[in-house]
């Protein structure tokens, strides 16, 4: 068992990776409690939604709410759903609500979370390799037909128990998802690990012991940014090395024709490319390329229009007063925000569309 | 002119209250902006729309978003219609939005911004009386057909800008329901104050002078609370007071039945009653009683059954495990919270409906 804490703006809460914390979630709770809503989407919920009921026996009401599992869930509906679902079970404001599940389920349970009733207590609970990322650093969100997580807060949970049992029934496909964010956890902080990193056969079972320390080493890049810049006004916006891209392939091709890391990984590909060019440097481009394949990730897709993607990656977030900001490397380690216009933007991706096949 | 600064966890804004306010609005705007929405009701969108962006002429893009006048506008469906209003008229995270209108834009307007990209800055224009309590304090939310204001934030403007020369437009029905906020801003802080105030005489037209000396220091009172508690952990539900049993006729008898002070006033001359038992001490309860009937306060209503309203009652966001809190008075700018069970409730309350007939 590994504990990270981590401090906000608003509170500090722990970040505990471990085996079988699942059975033992009563002792890492900060609070004691009342009413607990556990929610979660229907595969995880058949998987482990009674397990961390039944644990959780001594408090008074626990309930379970289920989303269909997939991106398409991180909707205003069933947003409103769940809220929905909180005032029937009667929680208050010293309730908590238990986000069980990936990425999805974090995003969409936290900002449930932090708007019933201006905000109660959440604990992330992740079960994916991705949710390593999602479920550290606060942020929760839900989509807009027009871009992703266009709608939610930065609302930190009270804590962050992930047991690594949980991801021994991960589809492969989810495998590859996390695995991106991993690696880009690598790429904007140190090339050791990043090395070690490709070393990963991710077409053969996961090795607990090493999975542990890629999450452990993953997490702590990212707390450690998130920490000096809770609000992403200026560091944070390294997490999103590979996501302007990434972002604007998932929402162009619609959630769940591509997940979320299969688009991470190429836009990465991406940002290196664009950072070589512009930066007149050599990185390992064909090294991530290589490991990319050999480990089935999708490297051809059916791209959309170069214009429609511009668009797209326009409405992102971080871009400001519609000029796109892109995350590039100066070396491994070493990430600068740059900004780029339509021109410049218009020509890279043709030619790495055209590089890529 | 007059003005606060009040300082929050996050941020400091100043709340400016002046005759004349809306044509100089550019030199209040704590920050430039390139783009801006205004976000109002069709009511104040006919007054002072144009007029406010027309003064704005010099920022590139300014848009107006127009929801229907009424409390039914605090919806699930307004608010996702005003996201995706932002997202369309390309907002950023560097942009503005102007809440132009009463507590109902300004909640809905704030939770927007509140949410849109995790939160841009907004700044309240307050066009009601009753918007003076709430554009400050930073709460922001819509409702729910169980319950009022059970989706939001805590989220502070960047500025408020309280230009008194828009009550002029203000229906008596309207004035009512604001000064019901300024009474309750007297009777928990200021005996002298709440003696003041019930000197006015809302039949006639307001006198300027008058109204900005009430809402300046009803402002200071409520300045003054959330300072201490943003977050309503403690003395900020002193600011309940008379809106316990005031949200739940609100709620049962349907928003736009009874206007919101409308029905906090008669929450005060329940919270006044029970204090006077409860505390066994005696409070200006017919001062106000024939204060409220002169200025023509419904004082008789519909009322729904005992049982609905301390159902409703339960559902309040600062009840904790299904026990309803009052605040009550132990004199008069002594507030003090109170737990009440089912029976005393009951009891309390039919008897006081019995007495108001």
């Amino acid at each position: 068992m590994h504990k990270q804490t981590i401090q906000t703006s608003t509170n500090t809460y722990d970040v505990i990776v471990g085996e079988g914390l699942l059975t033992k979630i009563e002792q890492f709770l900060p609070n004691t409690y009342e009413n607990i809503l556990i929610i979660t989407d229907d595969v995880v919920n058949d998987l482990y939604a009674n397990k961390l009921a039944d644990v959780l026996k001594s408090v008074k009401h626990v309930a379970v709410s289920t989303v269909p599992a997939g991106e398409e869930s991180k909707s205003i509906e069933q947003y409103y759903h769940l809220l929905t679902e909180a005032i029937n079970h009667r929680l208050d404001r010293k309730s908590l609500i238990i986000a069980l599940g990936g990425g999805m389920v974090g995003d969409l349970a936290g900002f449930v979370a932090a708007t019933y009733m201006r905000g109660i207590d959440f604990i992330q609970v992740p079960t994916t390799i991705l949710a390593h990322d999602s479920s550290v650093g606060g942020k929760v969100a839900i989509n807009h037909p027009k871009g992703k997580n266009l709608i939610g807060n930065f609302y930190p949970p009270v804590a962050v128990i992930y047991d690594v049992e949980t991801l021994k029934s991960l589809p492969a496909k989810e495998i590859r998802s996390g695995y991106a964010e991993v690696v880009k956890h690598g790429l904007i902080s140190d090339r050791s690990f990043f090395e070690e990193v490709l070393k990963a056969d991710l077409t053969v079972p996961l090795q607990p012991e090493v999975t542990v320390s890629h999450l452990q080493q993953g997490i702590a890049v990212k707390a450690g940014i998130v920490q000096q810049d809770e609000k992403e006004s200026n560091i944070r916006k390294f997490l999103n090395f590979g996501h302007t891209l990434g972002h604007a392939i998932e929402s162009e091709l619609g959630y769940g024709e591509i997940t979320h890391g299969e688009a991470v990984a190429i836009g990465m590909l991406f940002a290196m490319r664009v950072s070589q060019e512009k930066f007149q440097i050599k990185l390992p481009y064909n090294e991530l390329y290589d490991w990319l394949a050999a480990n089935r990730y999708p490297t051809s897709i059916k791209w959309p229009s170069v214009n429609h993607l511009i668009d797209k990656m326009k409405l992102d977030k971080k871009s400001e007063n519609a000029i796109v900001q892109m995350v590039l490397l100066k070396e491994i380690g070493i990430p600068s925000i740059i900004n780029l216009n339509d021109h410049e933007l218009h020509a890279h991706l043709e030619n790495f569309i055209r590089e890529l096949g």
